[in-house]
């Protein structure tokens, strides 16, 4: 299982469209062979800064199957347009992991 | 529930010493009030590069909790040194996420 990461910064004042428009760009990317879930998580210290984060199956599943669809085009129009600057994207393996399934003291 | 997000460097050369000592830290953040989950994850394009993320109950749990507790002095002896330049941390909200919990075609 691979991570991607992308640090999204949004033009100011494009915060909640930016937000509305990545709720329906969800379709697009969910729908890929070897996607495995994603979250949009929106950073405490920096109001027009975001995390997304996309769990895929291998990287090519990202770097190929997704950025050579016809759905990343789509994606493309929706979102790349609230970005400055452009994002630059990573990939992650997770080496060490401790799930908590329910918190408690 | 807030994500801490870390950007590690690591001292090239140094990536297995700081893996082996990580894996004792967890410990020293495992315990805390608050703490529900971390993971470490390896860059796949930065072979040096590693994002920490940790789940905490709220900003507090990390920010005063573990960063003014005695495992935290435990924590930063055993893997501040491996860090160059010092990383900056952050906090996220999840605003949406779509969980896959076993993937398919």
């Amino acid at each position: 299982m691979i991570l991607e990461v992308a640090m999204l910064h949004i033009k100011p004042g494009e915060e909640i469209n930016f937000e509305t428009d990545f709720a329906i760009a969800g379709q697009y990317i969910s729908g890929m062979k070897g996607y495995a879930g994603h979250s949009l998580n929106k950073c405490i210290e920096q109001t027009n800064k975001y995390m997304l984060l996309v769990n895929w199956e291998n990287l090519a599943d990202h770097t190929v199957g997704f950025r050579e669809s016809d759905h990343y085009k789509d994606w493309k129009r929706l979102l790349h347009h609230y970005y400055h600057p452009f994002p630059t994207v990573e990939h992650y393996e997770c080496i060490m992991e401790n799930k908590i399934s329910d918190s408690s003291d």
